[in-house]
Parts: C-alpha cells; sequence; structure tokens
C-alpha cells in the first residue's frame, strides 16, 4: 500500500490541483435554511446542521479536489454530539474519494501521543479514521515519534506545526535561538522524519505546516526541506493570494496542498458569489470559489504544471 | 464567583494536599473484572469500562485530594464512544466535588482556538464542562488568549505548557534563545498573563505546566514565575519523587499542584499495592497510594504547612 504522502501526490496530481478544502463548520455563517432551530439536546441540532453541511461541501468538492480537512475544534466544540459528527464527515468523505487531514493540532508525551495516534490515524484502523493529522511540536521529539511510527505502519501521514499562518506566531516561532529562528529549527528537524520515511514520490511520511502569509519564510523552508510536503493554511480569508504561496512548490508544482476553508465553505455570504448565488444556492457558490481557487493557482504558481 | 485558581487554592487547604489525581484509563491496564469482553460497536465496550474505573477511582479521591486530571487522549483514543464517556467522567468528578482539569493540550489560531475554549471551558457553561484546561504556546500569543479571556469571563482556568516532563521537552524547549531557554521566555510570558488575571488567592488566572523531573528549573521557574500556579507532572510512574517537586510551591505550601496518574490508578499492579490488594480490592489499592502521596509530599515539601 503506498503511503499518504505518496497518496496525496497521485490525487493531487489526478485532479491537477494543490487545493485543499478546510471543512470549518460554524453555527452563525451557515447557509440559511441549515440554522438549527431550538433542538431539546445541547449540541445535536447543530450536529446535524454541521454533518449536512460537510456532506453538501463535500458532495460539490469530491470531483475538484484531492483533500479536505476538518478543523476538529468545530466539531468538539459542540461536545460528545460533534464527535459523532466528526467521525461521520471523515467517513463521508473517504466514501467520497477524498483523502482526509484531520487537523487536529495535537501532542503529548510519548504514551499518551501513541493513545491520540491510535486513535485518530489510519483510514478503517483507527476509531476516526483520519488519513492524516496536525501535530504540534512543543514537546520535543519523543512526542512526534509515536505518530511518525504509527503513520508509517498504516501508511497514513503526519503534519507538523512549523511556522503558522496567524500574527502570534512570532511570539516564540521567531525567537533567535543560536543564529537562527525557532521554526527553522523545527523545520530541520521535520525534514529529518521526511528523509527517514522517504515514500516513492520523493517525499517523506512527515509534512509540515507552513503558513501562506509569510511568502519568503515559506520559500526559504522549502529549500531547506525538500523531502517535506508542506500543508498551507493562511490562503483566502487569512489574507494571501496565489503569489504568495508560490515559493511552495517543487518544479513539478508537486510538494504543497494549499489550504482554503472559511472562503470556500462560506463563499455564499461574500462577493462576488453572496450576489451571484445568495443563501439558498450555497453549493454552487462553494464550486465556483474552488473552481476561482483552482484557476489562481494555476496561473499564479507552480500548479499550473500540473495540467 | 472565584475564579477558579481561587477555587483550587481553597480546595488545596481544604483537602491540606496538593495531589493531583490523573486519570489516564488503559484497557489493558484496567482491573481484571472491568476489562471489556468483545463489544459490538468499536469502543463501546471500552467506554463503558473506562467509565466504571473513572468513577471508581473518583468515589475512593474525591474526599481525599481537591482535583483530578482526566487525560483527553486516552478517551479520544476510543472515538465517538471515548467522548461521551469524558463528557460523563467530568461530569461525575464534579458532582462528587472535585475540580477537574481537562489535560487536552488543545492550542490553534485565534478564532479556532475561541471554539476549543467555548466548547471546553467553564462548568455548566460549555459542552464538556471543564473547570480548567492545558494548551500549547506554539502558536503565540494569539492562540493562548481565547483561552485566557473565556477563563475570566467563566471563572475557569488555563494552565500553558512551559516546560515538560518527557526526555524529548529539551529537543525545542531547551534551545538557547537569545540567552535563556525557550520554556523561561513562554514562561514569561505566561506570568504577565498570570498577573494580569490576579484572583484574590495572589495568583492568576492562567497557570503553567512544569514538569517534576527537572528539580532545579522548576525551583528557577517558581522565582520566576510568582504569581502563576504550577501543574507538576512527572511525580510517581516518570520518576520523580517528593523532594524533586518541593521547589514548585510557594513559602506557605500553596502554588503547586502534583499529578500523579499511573502510579494511583493503576496501583493494584504495582509493589507495595499489588501485593496487599490485587486486582480485585483495586479501589483500596487507590485509596492508599493516594494517601502515601499525600504523606510523602507532607513530609518532604512546604506543602506540610497546609496541615
Amino acid at each position: 500500500m503506498p503511503g499518504f504522502m505518496d497518496q496525496l501526490d497521485s490525487a493531487v496530481a489526478d485532479r491537477k490541483t494543490p487545493v485543499l478544502v478546510g471543512l470549518d463548520p460554524q453555527e452563525q455563517l451557515l447557509p440559511e435554511g441549515l440554522i438549527p432551530q431550538g433542538a431539546h439536546v445541547p449540541g445535536v441540532g447543530q450536529a446535524a446542521a454541521y454533518l449536512g453541511f460537510c456532506k453538501g461541501v463535500v458532495d460539490v468538492v469530491a470531483s475538484l479536489v484531492a483533500a479536505v480537512k476538518p478543523q476538529a475544534a468545530f466539531f468538539e466544540q459542540l461536545g460528545p454530539a460533534g464527535a459523532n459528527c466528526l467521525a461521520e464527515v471523515i467517513h463521508y468523505a473517504q466514501s467520497k474519494g477524498l483523502l482526509v487531514i484531520l487537523d487536529a493540532k495535537r501532542g503529548d508525551i510519548g504514551s499518551t501521543a501513541a493513545a491520540y495516534a491510535r486513535g485518530l490515524l489510519g483510514r478503517g484502523q483507527s476509531a476516526w479514521g483520519a488519513d492524516a493529522i496536525t501535530v504540534n511540536p512543543y514537546l520535543g521529539d519523543d512526542s512526534l515519534r509515536p505518530f511518525v511510527e504509527l503513520a508509517v505502519e498504516r501508511g497514513a501521514g503526519v503534519f507538523v506545526l512549523v511556522k503558522t499562518s496567524n500574527p502570534g506566531a512570532k511570539t516564540f516561532q521567531d525567537l533567535d535561538c543560536q543564529g537562527r529562528p525557532l521554526y527553522e529549527h523545527v523545520g530541520a528537524y521535520v525534514e529529518q522524519l521526511a528523509q527517514q520515511t522517504l515514500g516513492s514520490s520523493g517525499y517523506g511520511a512527515v509534512g509540515a505546516v507552513v503558513g501562506a502569509t509569510y511568502p519568503e519564510q515559506l520559500a526559504r523552508l522549502r529549500a531547506q526541506m525538500p523531502h517535506t510536503w508542506f500543508l498551507v493554511p493562511g490562503f483566502g480569508a487569512q489574507g494571501a493570494g496565489a503569489r504568495d504561496v508560490a515559493g511552495a512548490f517543487d518544479r513539478r508544482g508537486h510538494g504543497a496542498i494549499i489550504n482554503s476553508s472559511r472562503a470556500i465553505i462560506f463563499a455564499h455570504r461574500q462577493p462576488p458569489y453572496a450576489e451571484r448565488f445568495g443563501s439558498s444556492r450555497w453549493q454552487e457558490a462553494v464550486e465556483a470559489a474552488t473552481r476561482d481557487m483552482i484557476e489562481q493557482l494555476r496561473a499564479d504558481t507552480p500548479a499550473g504544471r500540473l495540467i
């Protein structure tokens, strides 16, 4: 069985785009018909609405992109009802041919990290069944290894936070540590893990989260981490455009997936899609926004070479 | 309503001990009678066993200690069934008079961090209802603020990872950043947040996770962070003893809670409790191990002044 990054490499080539659609359901942003009305058990009405909404997004994007990225926080916010919903969303997306990267940003010490890994990682081999997850490096090498080992064993993937897309990323990630910023130390360690887990695509089972909001740092990290697939957040709602992410790709247009969440799934609320489609035709807005992002990346990044 | 750290301060004074009991259920370590047999739905049998086990631990320790700390990973490992179980464990422990610190080590960018905070933090005010949670600082200041703001609003607490107890903590936390280790930068920021959220106990709503396995660093951080309550993991199964954690307390014996998980909840498997009680009397083993830890901390740390 090919490992996750090889599957991702093939799927990106097949769909001819590196667009990754983030599933970040939020009650107050749902299309009007989906907003839950007076449910009796806390979270249950919202969870049903989130499930319907996420299935609706998946139905639209399954033929257009390689992967989706559910954000665990928005499901977890609903309590146990949200947990059930998240598991169903993961399963549904996979049944439609999508790879699923669970954005959980987990991290803990050895045996506890192993518990997260065993529960979250591996399609059909874990309770949640994600194809890949995001993890936090602060706890160090022995907190990352259980994820990496299980990912290799199960043909799954891990994306380690290296440089995040938020303004506060600078607080600690940019600290000068012995002549280079902290995030480059993390990046160097992740690249080692990637080299140790290389697949046929030339990329390892371990990837990195590198924000689109710092284009120069992104290009520099690309050069420092040639075997590491990048998951790039920050496009769209967070302000980055196609030119900002161009440096994330290798020369063939591989090596990076570019995430957009709110700008795609809530396109029905934003110009120019709000005027064209409105809330009642929200799935058409999702499709138009996805196609537009695909075109922008083709025009202004090496992803154009995927065609 | 007093904030969480003031409630914790009072509860520690009332129980006359800083012992924090970690709830880390693991199927292969459960007492024999509780190991689930051939359940049909994945996770459901285990979740029922975890619930019974955790309730059994709570029943024993509720009159002895101030707080318990469920480890989210072990529940999450079971999938949605584990999520239900975790919510029930939190609620049950609170109904028995315990404060509940959910060890979730969450962290994400602004609006996503807010979703975690809204869902997890606040007894009777959130889906999960934890009195406090642990969070990861890697994403920086704007990833911590949503937790801090909601904690203040809801009278809840936040413990930020500063220096963790695992060997791999050194990989990044010990990196020399402009003349001092990374974890001291994080500690300084956490102390600022604590000063901005001071309660009547003299401690802020924001605490720090500082491992027991580095006694000198612990004492040094105590001096640098006088308004920050410490949650200290690493006692017992991870190798630290009472003398190692002595530096975590202030002069009155307040300011720190000392966690032990496996050495208490699985005491029936370990000497000297295995011989005295065995699997069938596992709750008596939990009680004896808890009382022994209370005595050790009284004998060899400033916690003796709580009497």
